[in-house]
């Protein structure tokens, strides 16, 4: 059939106005729905400014990306709302094994829900991407407005490529993400989770990635952060919490006492809302030394900790070396990898780690992300970008994040000094940040 | 990019080996679902054969569509099962303005349902396929035995055509198609809804009408019965029961007074489960005439009447004639036309029962299976035919429809003579049959 074309495609493709990147609210990560319910239910009033940062200032952002064609993809987002078939099934589905894990009144507040006003401008190259209002409304733009923007950039890398080196292209990414896929399969007790959706380089190709490794590591292959790829794959929804709950309730403090007090007020607030598996841990907020060294005793009863800045070897020795400092069997707990692994990492984490500690990898950017050398010649535009959007304000104060790596530490200079007053430096290593 | 072709894709086609018609258990209609809910609950023990009956005998089934596709196709639909996704959807959707319409005990008895086997056998150039066991299990092969052998047939009759007339094919279908939503769209307060899965061309066809319908007409489309499409485009589900509920009972009456109670003994029944919208009466399993002659009062309480073999105005103005002989006001009151209707059909009845009494349409064949004058040359093989699944026997007694319309009766002639004898011959009329 290579003579007929389909013309009502063609003319529908070559009318397009617009190809969204965002088409369903919940193409986000799950750990953004368990977050957003905790701040419905406990902190509705309180205000969050999120901002995209580039921390790859080499990559001139603005210069990449067509402004316009930028405005008219978050425009799109917000348009966006729950549709019934989602509502029914975050309704219905159990999650980490636990039925209605979404109350009702949530779930009723979310079917109305949409992504709120933006603001765009340019500086210094670089898009300065915010948003401002009620931390229940802004939180939520975190995951489509990386999607977008990484999506955006791969789609302007592309447009100069002719139909056989975008296949080409393809034919060798997925050649590569199956050598990936066999390394992985050899790993007998593995636990691996997609956590891609935020620097995918677009929403097909992770798609893609996703079923690949349902086929590929078949058991292994524990679901995806992305709750749309889980709904419609039958896939479990992984993921928990993240940097923005330590960093809202420590600018939220009045006072360096309760400054020191806010990781582990999280924890309490979480404890209200979820149990079981989960009470996963993010120490690193404020540096993991610091978060260990004042932890209560409790926190060695959470399920596990998701060490996300130190280097996984040495940060998951510290986690476990405290566990049995507080007494508690480290075979018991759990440790979920998820800072810029790749399979090198995760072979090498896992050999170090089997039959001492239960492990979990939650695979990000480089497994939806990853065209090195895909390319018939070298793109650029293909590499991904060390791209976040993190909460920089809540109620008018900075928020800060130290990290256990100072290159990925965000927040005002002052501030910054402030919170290594009252946390302390310990342990924090600087590392080059890739993704 | 017609030079390139997707050699993945391609090599995945032309190694296929089969291209399933039935991928889903929900690729069903809803009222199977309503009735198989109220036979778990209340007949688990009944056996009831079903068999696929061609009344077109002039199309020679057996000499059309190969043995082994068929097969091929049945064995695949018996090794389908419920999704994770569809199961939530079932418990979590709300039918006809109800929530949690299906038990959970009935859902969970669901979610390891397969299709029970078939028997198939070939004479006088058709087949011969029958559904012997429970029926709770029988009963669902209806829609999707039909589906198969209906698709199988479009299938058959579209293996000469080479892609521009396949092509062509097509386009005229849909412009047929949307002639008919034009003239749909200029009644303000019509309410129609698709029944076609059954007899539908293709599983592909019948999505584009219903997504065709859903853009063309707005409002006036109230749902489809297709469970899958409602869900798949957030539609609602549509549909009560059908004549196996009166006829098994019926079939299994000791005697000719229990014979003349079954067709109230199901409203009973139903009743038991069931309320608003869904009191839906079907009086023409033994002739409406005699039905509303013996009706109780409490006949004339229920929401409407779905007459299925009567001509639409001549049927709907006896049952309008019968709520005002009982003291209803037949503008409260319901008719569901749904008996071989096609849009002259629709409008004419329309027009006639506007202000007078609420309609709805369930269209089917001719929506989902109209290619006439749509093939190039002639096709016969596109021509739908009128392929019906009935239930032929109960705990080994034989089943009898008598119909308002001879030529839709079925059951053994002595059996035949018996019912006419308890029921009466008023006001059957013989029509043609088309599907």
């Amino acid at each position: 059939m290579t003579t007929k074309t389909d013309i009502a495609s063609r003319v529908y493709n070559h009318t397009w106005k617009l190809d969204p990147i965002i088409r369903s609210l919940i193409d986000t990560d799950f750990y953004k729905l368990l977050m957003l319910q905790m701040i419905w239910k406990l902190y509705p009033d309180v205000d969050a400014t999120f901002s995209v940062i580039n921390r790859t200032k080499s990559v001139r952002l603005a210069e990449v990306i067509d402004e316009k064609e930028l405005r008219d993809q978050l425009d799109h987002a917000r348009t966006v709302q729950l549709s019934k078939k989602e509502m029914i099934w975050l309704a219905g589905n159990s999650f980490y094994g636990k039925a209605q894990i979404f109350e009702p009144e949530f779930l009723a507040w979310l079917a109305n829900y949409r992504l709120p006003e933006y603001e765009l401008s340019k500086k210094d190259g670089q898009y300065e991407l915010t948003f401002h209002g009620r931390w229940v409304d802004t939180t939520m733009w975190e995951i489509p407005a990386l999607a977008i923007v990484n999506e955006l950039r791969s789609r302007a890398a592309l447009k100069s490529l002719g139909p056989f080196t975008l296949d080409v292209l393809y034919a060798r990414a997925k050649a590569k993400m199956w050598e990936k896929v066999e390394r992985l399969r050899q790993l007998p007790g593995l636990r691996i989770s997609d956590f891609g959706t935020r620097r995918r380089h677009s929403f097909l190709w992770q798609r893609w990635c996703v079923e690949a490794l349902k086929e590929g590591i078949g058991q292994r292959f524990t679901g995806t952060s992305n709750v749309l790829l889980a709904m419609d794959s039958d896939l479990e929804a992984v993921g928990t919490n993240a940097h923005e709950l330590p960093m809202v309730l420590a600018a939220l403090a009045s006072s360096d006492q309760q400054l020191r007090a806010a990781p582990y007020q999280v924890l309490k607030d979480w404890n209200r809302l979820y149990g079981g598996n989960l009470l996963i841990v993010l120490p690193d907020a404020f540096g993991t030394a610091s978060f260990l060294r004042d932890a209560p005793e409790w926190v060695a009863d959470w399920t596990g900790f998701r060490p996300d800045s130190a280097p996984p070897i040495e940060g998951g020795e510290k986690i476990v070396a405290w566990w049995k400092k507080m007494g508690r069997d480290p075979r018991e707990k759990l440790l979920i990898f998820s800072d810029g692994l790749d399979v090198d990492a995760i072979v090498e984490t896992y050999k170090h780690f089997e039959g001492r500690v239960r492990m979990s990898f939650g695979w990000g950017t480089n497994l939806t992300n990853d065209f090195a050398g895909c390319a018939p010649r070298e793109l650029q535009g293909l590499n991904p970008i060390s791209i976040v959007c993190k909460v920089s304000e809540a109620n008018g104060r900075p928020a800060v994040k130290l990290s256990d790596n100072p290159m990925k530490a965000t927040g005002e200079p002052s501030e910054v000094d402030r919170y290594l007053r009252v946390f302390g430096q310990e342990d924090r290593v600087e590392q080059a940040v890739f993704v």
